[in-house]
């Protein structure tokens, strides 16, 4: 690579590109850890990007019109800490450079949404950031449809380098966006042909740009390090009628003796390396210093958009004022003042009514009444719409010849959809859900978890919750999937037991703000067990006394979704016998270990036998069963004890041992 | 779609696939469950393939030589039961087709591998199949390098429709086959165009013939009831040097009023459509009744392989003796007979050196002496091969040009590698393991699952597996994975504290015949624990007492992996002061269940305050902690509470809190 060239050819670019490349080599050094080869090798599009191209105002991080960037690349972080320091962003102060990856600073390792304005998703797990990215921009149209050019009309910009492309959630994505023509998506491919284990010819030789050409994307291939190439690019890019990929060819670790290796994917701390690549560069200045003529040229640029803004304030204040109190209400995550006289109509009206349904039947009853109020709800389904039961009536379907749909058919993407989801929540204005078979949590659990860490509020519908599935079989019946998402930190499991608890559940979902929700919901039919109304929430106390006992307690039956049918009747069972038994309906163990420990002891107190039943493995329950009590253990479980298997539920039930007869058999064995 | 023309111009293949249809009809009718459509569209596929290629013998359905036939889609699992029953094999009566997905029938809703010879691995979850195929085709690769054409040569044949096309682990799995052109994997795509939303159109507009060219593979482009084209496009497929796709233009649910509809895509139960269809097809025989002469064509194909099969044993038969045994030893799934005086030669010398490394160095260590006497396994890392340890000196890297190198450069591909590794261990002969970071269990996910349900001994080596991997922060350090993984069915979790631990669990692992294993591994350096040589497999009880109480044991101290340090350092405070304290190694929490009620119990006696450290969730923790005791409940947990943090490792342990002192307190708090 010839860096004197370049840097003859375009010495202002030259200039503000090596700013990030000097700040990157000493951070990473200072650090003792990161990878540098990448900002080094994407400066020069990231240069052209910020300095000609992305709408956006460094004093106003969370203008909600700004063009989105997304480094899916997340371990090259150190582009992205350079960009919003040198762009003067309040909060990366040149102490936060110097303090990347240490404890207590904004500039985490991979970069976190959560920590940083700027920051607009957290990446690092690869593949997600260009997944979250069509959530970004769906949102955009779909917002674009709702309030209008005046008050949404950005761009959304990623960098995605080989690993990205590699990983499958990146072909959902790239298949997604190639559907709905996101025509105000681009994607810059960093190929720079390295991996961590050596070239990507190691492990891959796909053709990249026939690939996206394939799923209806506009491709064009440049020199990365070329200015006007990258410029011209992105014109072109952002005038195309379909999503964009520019592959930017690319040397990783520019200039430093490391160029071009998988060395240089990691950490280049070697004094002189980089003494060598600075001079390379032909930069003088000292650590952490950036000359005063290239600092305030980036701030420039850092302020360069708050004229645009403050012309989009005049534009938003021409809105109807209904329209402008919606579209805040709706980024602010606030729900809509009428969800909950909504919910509690409903929750009236099926506690007279009593209707045997299933759960996903409750859902969609629920999203009948609240989808009309709440403007925001974007649903969908990794084609499974019939059966998550996600729909309803009053949505209209997103397509490029209908923006404003507010029903998106995922296709078979479990993944794509929940990072996609996960991109619509962090854009703002958009409440999302979607729904697949909860056993496929499996498939979308890359893009959960982060939902949980980027504190997003995301619902995903999660039917067919257990062996009552039936005939589908053990690949199909989740077993193990409450444990692992009761055990993953701030994540909100509700496995509601009827079509009140539903309605509770959902209204718990639509008004959280930093929480995902999951819910996990029955295929087979369930009776109402909340016939009396109650105005008050109880699912929002996670646990409580469903049915208490008659006479003297001598048993406390715990139960989740589908299964507190089974311990309403074990109850009967027992009461017939004249042994008092209440029934605690558990829906969400979250809530309940969020209570006082005063409310949760009246609804456990010590002493009575304790048995939960749950149509799933035993693990996680010793919490409720062993813990917060003060005397002698006796404590059971009936639920599953390996995978199901393929049958009738009614049989698979029977087969399991999950009864109410069992539940009552294992009361009276530890009486 | 002309059905008359189609019968009249091939009669005889007509009629043979016109029996799978019909019993296809007549299962789904009696189950009224399952899926119609796909087993109609593609049964002209299946019975040429059959017929004129599949190398197989129904009566000896484990013939190691035979070819694999793989149905990815497996809800279309009608097809393969009515294959595997008009061929003739054994275990699938008409009885089984006329319990299709009953209780206790073989044939249930996804074919099972572990219920029935001739499915080779079990499909339902989309995309597993053809990620598997991938496996199954290096599989033979590398075997064929190893023993010869003579032993091992044969095809892998895959059907696959949309829905597995369009999960994110397919465009994996191509990539991967792709790079190591594994030109004896053909893959038929049922090109039907519906999903269960509708149309394809609905979701997904990619170029499927250019997507799969793009990453090196041969296509061919057919109308899928044409017995002629099939053929020959079968025959040009075999002879390609790349791996095959023939795209398959079909009509799902053929020849029914719901043909090309997604309501064909489900169970088509419909008295009046199934008599018209039958009409249609002119199939006049009875409910599940095949007329003699087609079921005698197809046994005749059923019994086609009989000669193939002889002169193969004929020809294995001429192999070295030493080949001979190599061979049926690894395809039985036995270890090596050295593999135990190896591992304990290791334990010996590293109890006596006691080196301070990283486990994930431990595991190297193992590997190092283990993979030159098992030449069955075969390693890999998802592109983190220098991290994870995996790759030692002897192995060789596969690829085109070194079809016996026995290490896989996988790439960013978790998910891929994982499905890819079930399908080498389904094909036999080969024990595969495979690494990344523990925090990407959660891409390689589907597949993980899998390999549990199906009962293969795959070995995930899960590197940096807590906080203790330091800067790169909460998106890369695992805090609920291990409860995940401990959750789920027939999954051995292993968490080693030193080196002799981990070559306790690695032989474990390796000599596993139905359970997969998980290592999970720490990045960071951990002293040698276990420095008194003891020839015993102490990891076989899970868990064990390491250190005892010294005086009256007061407390026992529970940990694994890295903070069994931390639980030996807290003991040593607490004895400084008086307290004896016992420290309890847990390194399989499932073995630790496996053992006698009474082993438990001495381990775990009744009576002392109990203490856990854990660097992850306490989820699950209460069934060790607060179980199998008979008195009062004093226990306490020190691990993490949520989400890790950027910072180097040692910061962070002070951090969260997880410290020999904050132990030592915790038990003393309790007393």
């Amino acid at each position: 690579m010839d860096i004197k060239a370049l840097a003859e050819a375009h010495p202002d670019h030259w200039s503000k590109a090596c700013a990030i490349r000097a700040l990157t080599l000493d951070a990473i050094r200072a650090a003792n850890s990161g990878h540098s080869g990448m900002p080094m090798g994407m400066a020069d599009v990231a240069t052209v990007l910020f300095e000609k191209h992305l709408k956006f105002d460094a004093k106003a991080p969370n203008w909600p019109d700004r063009d989105r960037f997304i480094l899916s690349a997340g371990h090259g972080s150190m582009l992205i800490y350079s960009l919003l320091y040198l762009t003067g962003y309040e909060q990366v102060t040149l102490d936060q450079i110097k303090n990347f990856r240490q404890m207590g600073a904004l500039t985490a390792g991979h970069p976190e949404n959560f920590l940083l304005d700027g920051v607009e998703t957290t990446t690092g797990p690869l593949g997600q950031g260009i997944a979250n990215s069509v959530g970004f921009a769906m949102a955009e149209e779909i917002q674009r449809a709702h309030y209008g050019k005046k008050a949404v009309d950005h761009y959304t910009y990623v960098i995605a380098g080989d690993g990205c492309l590699m990983e499958g959630v990146s072909q959902e994505s790239i298949g997604l966006a190639g559907k709905h023509e996101l025509s105000k998506l681009v994607v810059f491919w960093d190929n720079n042909g390295i991996t961590i284990d050596g070239t990507v010819e190691l492990s891959d030789k796909t053709d990249q740009v026939a690939r996206f050409k394939a799923s209806g994307w506009h491709v064009q291939e440049i020199d990365g390090h070329n200015p006007v190439e990258i410029d011209e690019a992105i014109i072109a890019a952002k005038k195309s009628k379909k999503p964009s990929m520019i592959a930017c060819k690319t040397h990783i670790a520019l200039g430093s003796s490391a160029q071009d290796t998988s060395k240089g994917h990691g950490a280049l701390t070697d004094d002189k390396l980089i003494a060598d690549a600075k001079a390379g560069y032909g930069w003088t200045a000292g650590e952490f210093e950036i000359p005063a003529d290239i600092k305030s040229a980036w701030e420039a640029i850092g302020s360069r958009g708050a004229e645009e803004r403050a012309e989009w304030e005049k534009r938003f204040a021409t809105l109807p004022g209904n329209k402008q109190r919606e579209f805040e209400r709706a980024y602010a995550g606030e729900a809509h003042k009428k969800l909950s006289a909504t919910i509690k109509a409903l929750k009236k009206k099926v506690s007279e009514e009593a209707p045997k349904v299933a759960t996903r039947k409750s859902s969609e009853m629920v999203l009948d009444v609240i989808n009309p109020i709440m403007t925001e709800t974007v649903g969908g389904s990794a084609d499974l719409t019939g059966s998550n039961n996600t729909k309803t009536a009053d949505l209209g379907v997103f397509d490029p010849e209908n923006r404003g749909g507010r029903y998106v058919y995922y296709g078979i993407r479990e993944h794509g959809m929940a990072a996609a989801m996960n991109g619509m929540a962090l854009h703002g204005g958009i409440r999302p859900y979607g729904g697949t078979f909860m056993c496929f949590t499996d498939y979308a659990r890359g893009a959960m978890r982060l939902s949980a860490l980027m504190q997003v509020p995301v619902t995903y519908v999660m039917t067919h919750d257990s062996i009552g599935l039936g005939e589908d079989g053990p690949t199909h019946q989740p077993v193990e999937h409450l444990a692992m998402l009761r055990a993953t930190p701030n994540t909100m499991v509700f496995r509601p037991a009827d079509t009140v608890e539903t309605a509770e559940a959902w209204e718990l979902a639509l008004t959280s703000t930093k929480t995902p929700s999951v819910l996990a919901l029955s295929r087979q039919g369930l009776p109402t067990v909340r016939t009396e109304h109650k105005t008050k929430n109880l699912v929002a106390q996670g646990g409580y006394v469903l049915a208490d006992a008659e006479g003297k307690r001598q048993a406390i039956i715990m139960a989740s979704g589908s299964e507190v049918e089974i311990a309403l009747k074990a109850r009967d069972l027992l009461q017939a016998e004249g042994i008092g038994a209440r029934v605690v309906s558990m829906p969400c163990w979250e809530l309940f270990a969020q209570q006082e420990e005063s409310y949760r002891k009246r609804v456990l107190p010590g002493g009575p036998v304790r048995v939960a039943v749950e149509a799933g493995v035993r693990f996680g329950w010793d919490q409720w069963l062993l813990g917060e009590r003060g005397r002698e253990v006796k404590a059971g479980f009936v639920g599953m004890q390996g995978f199901g298997a393929s049958a009738p539920a009614g049989e698979l039930y029977e087969k399991f041992g999950i009864t109410a007869e069992a539940v009552a058999e294992k009361v009276k064995s530890l009486l």
